[in-house]
């Protein structure tokens, strides 16, 4: 099956390339009656939109969002919704080395190899600017995952450098361009980022994605787990190479005493974990507990210093980018996190209700 | 769509329960006319089965694999492949405790939520047993692969003893009983072990599984990248709680610079890559070099010292394990690993088979 | 997608070959909690099962269905059900010449053309052999569709002979061995038939299978329309050469006045349609009316005359079969199409459970 | 899974409504380096464009269609293709009385019963509207399928007029405003539509369509059988009430005898059928001959007679349709048949050049 489609009854497409007239997704099996405008999605796309700090790509995109059908008076009909941006800022006049060259930890090399073609204007169809419509999209599941479930995001390690977890603020994570809840890091980020943007050079992040209020029993066991659609979901943002899920790596180092979440029972006799090292889902299936995902981001490939690579004719050469790029493309991959977990929920949700019992308690 | 497959052109589903009559798996899209018998599945199902050492579980399963279609004079029809393992050793006479009360770390409750109904025999679905039929699926998909491609895995954590990647010698793996590359670390687990194996305790675990000769150019960017699908693939296994690829979370903390695997040619003539911090895979293609998968195994929540839960009818209850159990689950997750990351290559080789254009220079 | 399976979240898939040990099945997505026990399933295998009449195959299988998964204490639990059915009457010594020759109008060429293999013992994977297992799959399809909706099939035509459409009486179906709804057909195609077989010709056949009680607004516009998963559901049987809904090919002779299906308000308010050329969808979705699908079946290529044809060698040959066939495969097609409408409805309730709205009305 | 989407590894999605902005389809799974322009599509476009003669509806649309992605200097690059048609002339203001009513033979009253809303402007998502998009993706697939597979259509009966077979002239069907391949026949139905459109009636038809040059072994069975995947796509489109493949109900009324397409081998040595009652297809597998489809199109339901019907109030209304629509909406589905063949075929051809094996002769 083709590759641009994710999820199974919520399930999009995204089409496009960074320097062609337009980049867009449609939204496949959106129950109908929910409320949905331009707006809604907009929101969501204003917060990922490039050039908005001196530490994301200085492109100039309003991202402007078109919905071109599935919404009737307002409500959604259950037909597809088909979303539209047009791309306004694309400088794709000189890209005269870039278009022969393989630009070290780029996809130049791969998509040459698998096509032997390739869009090599701003990175084509492998350019980030793929995942505005996952933000789009994200918008769409959040509204088919309701008020009652919250999901934010978070940057929570640039570099080496990581926040301090005991200062975590959720109210900290909009007052810096950088989504990070612990206001000492971000302090410290400013002048990191500063630094690693006058040489050139950039760095790597970790982000983690929380979803509140998610009920139990999402998730369909046992190759469409929970947590294994989530995997799949953030490792296929761009630049993406780790995720985990609750205790993660950190998991390995613990005993089965200290890792096992125990359980009570709440003042409201409902089921209470006293701890979340699972983040949120056993054997593929949410618990209700916070659901919490992070995944890490690696350093942007454009930098300032000369690499060493190959052209596509056998030569070897060198490459430096110049050009408009993220120091920390991290920082941006926040809203993107934050879609991709509302995606995957909104999904599960559909397919939860789908084939649950006569009479489930859950839900 | 249902949860028990995996897979897109190469398409397995499993059954079976822990304490059922048998487990299995139906493979599907295999390419007619591969040499397979049954003793090519069993070799592999060997080495995951419990059993053999004090280290694992001490069930006694013989594991015996029979072939009961898809397969003719010795070779693949291109038909659906049925495989089917008798369950022996079920001993599931007692299960008063555990029958009604939610054991911390594992699915009982997500189960009893989600379904309102659960084969509490020995985790039923929710078991490890399951991954038999994942080493089983994986062992044909070797086969599709063919020769040039060889996949190996190794466990190079358990708890926080790290082993010496300086001292890594793929020879020592087959001499100890954890697949330890590290005939040092193989020797301090074995006390470590042996400890926590008789305090009733567990240990999580982490585990790399590599892949030598693949083609450049497997993978479907954008979703189902070859890392998107891997990712999926190791989560989707029991306990698992993390997957990095290449450099991981570690790439996180890499400059641009140091991240950048640079290009030269070899003597060759041919593309060669000076570093791997990407895992052998860039924009979700395959490079050609070595794919590098490593992932998280959350120690065994069977555990003897009693933890705090609940039952199904809303009492508080203290709960150990006594049975027969795995002091670190992520020994036998090794062939399991490896046979995930067979399957997700076997599946994008077909589906790089049937897109790739009419004179593709790759594979 | 390998081509085994059908369904998207009731969804099965279908191993084994006419002379191997053993066929089955794997049924995934089906609803938690429903009673479901083998005698449920054999009901329905025994109305399909060979050697019951002259008229058809006098090969002598049980068919004896079992149990291997997803079902605990008479209840399925949302696992996978596995079944299976072991071959007992496979005589497969003697295919000497079959081996090697195509026999006209069976698929023994194009699974040699496509597959360069085949297993020729009874036709292998092509056999009819693999409808029990549609049978099996209808049965437990029937349990998720509950009481409330009934599904009945009928022959209505052997050769050029039809049933007269006003002596249809439903208790006729039972009483005698066509599943014919008109006794005075039920009389004269006996001696059709008798005299068919005698000269070891065959006849084709239409079936017609009809379900009621069936709520309004199943189906998946634009591609999943209900009719167009009918279409495909049917003309996936074996020998089926034509699919029809409501008025079918009679449609395209009527005038618009005619065929349109007049809408009136019944005694309890609800909607009334004084007529059924629809049968029972409109835009792919389900009007609550009958659901009335009819297939055409071919003659049973398998006859005593001599053909011409040839073998895999390049040599022109004649071939005539002898062996166990019948001399009009659709009347075994009734119990199969009676199945496959279960299934896609099954199918489809599931998928409308998972999308509709907040406060939709229907169902 | 969401139902608009069609095929497996050629994909496409349309979205759109009849008044909306814009309608649209995104094809996925297109091989790289095909040459690919706007004006390729746009010549099987305006073959389907309404308005071209007065048989057919006098909405004027150019239906001028852009490429917005997936192609890169006059080449398909593997990424998704985007085409979009701009609805231009959408009269929409005056819908006041089907707004709330259910017009007899259309999906409103289904499609109001199972979203509980729906976009009454035009038909909305049920326009026959949206199988212009049908036709541009099937412009895309015959790019896949190459010069060596022609794809032809033809209207072979209006209401109870059929042509004569042995008057079948190819270069008719470009003749006539009726796709018909029988000169007297089109004579006859110039009068007859003339009739039919003055008394604002309409009829209904059946179209043929024929693909020559398939290779064999095209097909996966047992569920995605060639045939089964077209009667699947047949019957999605617009009106469709039946399905057939080569002999198709005829084949019932056959005997063994008679129906068995004999082989022998021809003067190049090559196996050659001596009829093709099979349509080209046994076991759901291609055998090389043409691939012959034929399927009934209902009556156009908006018509001038006033038919009985209620509204969404709950009053029974009659209902007669001014407006602009076909007399024989069957015409226009010749070229919407032709494109689902083509896509079938390029779907197929893709999915066989995955699984077949490492040395198939076929292909």
């Amino acid at each position: 099956m083709a590759g641009n489609s994710f999820g199974t009854l919520f399930r999009y497409t995204t089409w496009g390339e960074s320097h062609g007239p337009a980049i867009g997704c449609v939204v496949d099996g959106v129950p109908p009656r929910l409320p949905l405008a331009a707006p809604d999605i907009q929101h969501w796309l204003d917060r990922r939109r490039p050039g908005q700090s001196k530490f994301t790509t200085q492109r100039r995109e309003p991202d402007h969002v078109r919905i071109l059908s599935g919404v009737f008076d307002g409500l959604t009909t259950g037909a597809p919704i088909s979303l539209l941006i047009e791309n306004v800022d694309a400088r794709s006049k000189d890209y005269g080395a870039i278009k022969d060259q393989f630009r070290p930890g780029h996809a130049d090399y791969t998509y040459q190899a698998k096509y032997g073609i390739r869009d090599y204007r701003g990175g084509g169809r492998a350019s980030a600017r793929e995942t505005a419509m996952r933000v789009a999209a994200g918008a769409v599941a959040r509204k088919v995952l309701g008020d009652g479930i919250t999901i934010l995001g978070a940057l929570i390690q640039i570099g080496a450098d990581r926040i301090d977890r005991s200062a975590w603020d959720w109210n900290e994570v909009e007052k810096n361009p950088f989504w990070c809840p612990d206001a000492g890091a971000a302090t410290r980020w400013e002048r990191l980022l500063t630094e690693i943007r006058k040489n050139g050079s950039s760095l790597g992040a970790v982000i983690e994605v929380v979803a509140s209020g998610v009920p139990v029993g999402l998730g369909e066991p046992v190759y469409d787990k929970l947590d294994a659609d989530l995997a799949k979901a953030m490792m296929s943002i761009n630049a993406v190479k780790g995720v985990e899920i609750g205790a993660g790596f950190g998991a390995a180092e613990l005993s089965g005493e200290k890792n096992a979440d125990e359980m009570r029972l709440g003042n409201d006799g409902r089921p209470v974990f006293l701890s979340n090292n699972a983040g949120g889902i056993l054997g593929g299936i949410s618990t209700g507990q916070d659901i919490v995902v992070r995944f890490a981001v690696k350093p942007t490939s454009s930098i300032l210093t000369p690499r060493r690579s190959i052209d596509r004719f056998g030569n070897e050469v060198e490459i430096s980018t110049k050009g408009r790029h993220d120091p920390c493309v991290g920082i941006r991959a926040v809203p993107v996190g934050e879609a991709m977990l509302a995606i995957v929920l909104a999904d599960h949700l559909l397919r939860h209700r789908a084939t649950r019992g006569p009479s489930s308690g859950s839900e």
